[in-house]
């Protein structure tokens, strides 16, 4: 049995346990139970000593060759980080060195960023420069490949579950138009209308629509037209000999074991959830794109995202080898936060979280103004502990994403630095007001404290005018462009 | 019984089938646990007549059309009969009114076939008079609309997992044949190339190559080429967004607790197969096919199978009203047996099982005089009470599924009985010879002894080989016709 993987004495495992079960319920003969329990303990023993772990079951092995990807199991306190939902405890966001670890994936570091320059012969976009773009899978062996003249291409998605994207939605866009420049490579972009009908109380027209509309925003970043392929999984599946080809060959190689350890499903999901991970995988192989890469299956794919994506990654690269493709590349973003803070990114379903490309200039200011968490906290002590932070200002953070200027953005850190002492003043004051209170009148007024404490004093607000208005300045112009750009005939899949 | 309510008749049922499983633990006389069976089966009767539902261990009666069709759960003893296995314990073969039962189908009765004869104007077809297909759902509805001049369409399919299709693969193209010819409907056909990828050890090409090569001996049969489409999954999935849109529903409205109750999938099965259900049930809505009913979604669809597939199609039908589509009805056949006899269907897998449309006419004779069970048994007690009887001899069992003519077919059936009176004692003389042996060789020479009372005595095989011949020489006559029609071009999906 030394030749087996640990994959498959866990599959093998996972069936004898089945057997032992099912010979118990039929209260078959002692000696046949005994038998293959005893079978069961020896596979036990093989399994730990070919993986290195106790067998678990409903828990995949971590360590075996196929799985070099997956990360350790998240403990109590991390950050949740799946397809489906994102937050931390902490102001500051997602611990990402952290989850770099936990998803064993490698840090994008000084030196790759310096390589990345030196082979494109371009400064290094905003994102590698800040660490919006953080971590990353073999982008090493794509560059070891490109220096030897051997392409790639890029590979990016959209689940369009909203008529309106927001500016969250732009980042991995916005970087991979970035990419296709500097490296002059093609680049698919698959919008899941498929997946957004088989989790949202949406129908298939509607989200087909919606892939529709979200492809025009997409299309307004500017990609090469001559390079670029967008499509909806609903059209190009029912185009795609190929593409289906690829997404049963995936189907044929990952178990529900598999997917229910990697992204929870449970036996109460339905069958086109359980088997959608094998749709975001196809994409990563050539050969899914007949017309643009002719009968080549060895070309490979580079996927910028955000980190909450990598799980359907880690499945596509440990099938790749067994369906004989090459494993896919990755560079992982880090989330754009929430205007309530950077516990949460941008959602869509919270319309007050989230700045739409279609909102308003107007619209975009009372939402910054009303909602955007300025790093004032719930009690004096945590607000002199963590508020003098600027990377816990939204407005703030939202400017580190856009502002192209290293110097300007570092001059404005430093405002609010300076800024942030004085509002500390203003808090020395309201705590002094605070502390007069007649004892017990605190806890019954708690709410109406916070929210005070909460809202920027005037002081604050006068001082960050300036910030925020060079960033909703910055947003508008981009919207507008973007609105301008939407008005050319769309390039969508026939 | 008929006032009780139908949780009554549940928790009746529910006794009943502890004491059938008591009496069976118990090794009970089989009188006993016949009669036990008896009044469980009617005890089922009586429960769906009240209830609308079908009784299943577990599952007191609910409200809802839903699970009008679920059968009830298999229990000890029952035949084995799901879409990968058939098997019986019994040289009858499937004991298919208790399937009826189980499946919560209804029977063929003469009343409908009467009925079919009336409506079409034609004798019903062999199968129909003879049983072969046995079971329905909904076939009173197809014919109330069709008396309406409200037409309908045929969908049947094969798992093309070998090269060769044998003789027993035939059965549901045969009658559909038939059911073309008399309703004179449009008529799909499902080649399932990535079912049988995701099931056996082939690659899908070979899978796709099988799909080809069975198609030119369905078309053989002689379909209307203007009213038949017959398409492979791994082409027309990557060619009609409408059948993938119809399979992406199917997939929303179906979670894993079902298939794992209707399929009795595992943790362990690959995601393909978990998700395959529901490509083999989108051809049962007209909106699958717009090239054929246009933006029709209302055609109702009628499903000729063997009774195996059923499966399939009690969940298809569970999804389709909450999908917006009329459910399929379906026409359920028997097995064809294995030359080894009925207790296993006629499967491509065992070679010595089967007689394929590719054998020569020299390996079909050799192939039936060798291995076509002929109703002789293990011990002479057996064959005293069982060998009589012409249903279980492969070869009257074939000649009953292709001779047409029913009287010569009740001459041979005669013939058979008069026969086997002789063929007793020549079993008469081999007993008489066996008790002369000396105590324990029987044991000792067991394994001999069977095989030289399995192996037709030389007065028996005479006897036989007329009917034989008749038989081969059909089977030679068919097959010839098809390779003959096999040189036609075929007509395949583009």
């Amino acid at each position: 049995m030394s030749d087996l993987s640990a994959m498959d004495l866990y599959e093998k495992l996972t069936a004898q346990g089945d057997t032992v079960r099912a010979l118990k319920a039929q209260k078959s003969p002692k000696a046949d139970v005994d038998a293959a329990v005893q079978l069961l303990l020896q596979m036990k023993l093989d399994y730990r000593r070919v993986s290195g772990q106790d067998y678990k079951a409903g828990c995949p092995p971590v360590d075996g060759e196929m799985l070099e990807d997956h990360g350790a199991a998240p403990e109590d306190g991390d950050d949740q980080v799946d397809p489906w939902s994102v937050s931390s405890s902490s102001a500051k966001g997602v611990d990402y060195d952290k989850l770099i670890v936990r998803f064993g994936s490698s840090k994008i570091d000084q030196e790759l960023v310096d390589r990345i320059a030196r082979v494109t012969g371009k400064t290094p976009h905003r994102f590698l420069r800040r660490g919006v773009f953080f971590s990353h899978r073999d982008m090493h062996q794509i560059l070891d490949a490109f220096e030897k003249q051997k392409s790639f291409y890029l590979y990016t998605g959209r689940g369009p579950s909203s008529e309106a994207m927001h500016v969250g939605h732009l980042i991995p866009f916005i970087f991979t138009k970035w990419l296709q420049d500097v490296f002059d490579v093609p680049l698919v972009i698959q919008m899941t209308d498929d997946e957004k009908y088989l989790w949202k109380d949406l129908s298939l027209d509607e989200c087909h629509r919606y892939a529709v509309e979200n492809a025009r925003d997409i299309i307004a970043c500017g990609f090469d037209v001559n390079k670029t392929f967008i499509f909806s999984d609903l059209d190009y599946m029912g185009a795609s000999p190929a593409f289906y080809r690829n997404v049963v060959k995936v189907q044929k190689h990952v178990t529900f074991n598999q997917v229910k350890g990697i992204f929870g499903f449970t036996d109460s999901d339905c069958i086109g959830k359980i088997s959608f991970p094998a749709i975001q995988a196809a994409p990563s192989f050539s050969s899914s794109f007949p017309q643009i890469f002719g009968e080549r299956t060895d070309v490979q794919c580079l996927i910028p995202c955000a980190i909450d994506q990598d799980p359907y990654f880690r499945m596509t690269r440990d099938v790749a080898p067994r369906i004989g493709y090459p494993k896919p590349a990755l560079l992982h973003s880090t989330f754009f936060p929430a205007l309530q803070g950077a516990q949460t990114k941008m959602s869509a379903s919270e319309a007050n979280s989230s700045i739409f490309l279609t909102d308003s200039a107007k619209q975009i200011k009372n939402k910054i103004n009303k909602h955007a968490f300025s790093g004032g906290k719930d009690t004096v002590e945590e607000h002199r502990k963590c508020g003098g932070n600027p990377d816990m200002d939204v407005s703030f953070m939202y400017l580190s994403f856009f502002l192209e200027d290293d110097d300007q953005l570092e001059k404005i850190r430093q405002q609010r630095r300076a800024a942030h002492r004085r509002t500390e003043e203003v808090f020395d004051r309201d705590a002094a007001a605070h502390d007069r209170r007649a004892p017990g009148e605190t806890q019954t007024r708690d709410g109406r404290d916070r929210a005070a404490v909460h809202e920027p004093s005037q002081t604050t607000l006068q001082l960050l005018e300036t910030h925020r208005s060079t960033f909703i300045i910055i947003i508008i112009l981009t919207l507008l462009c973007w609105r301008l750009i939407k008005l050319r005939p769309p390039v969508t899949n026939k």
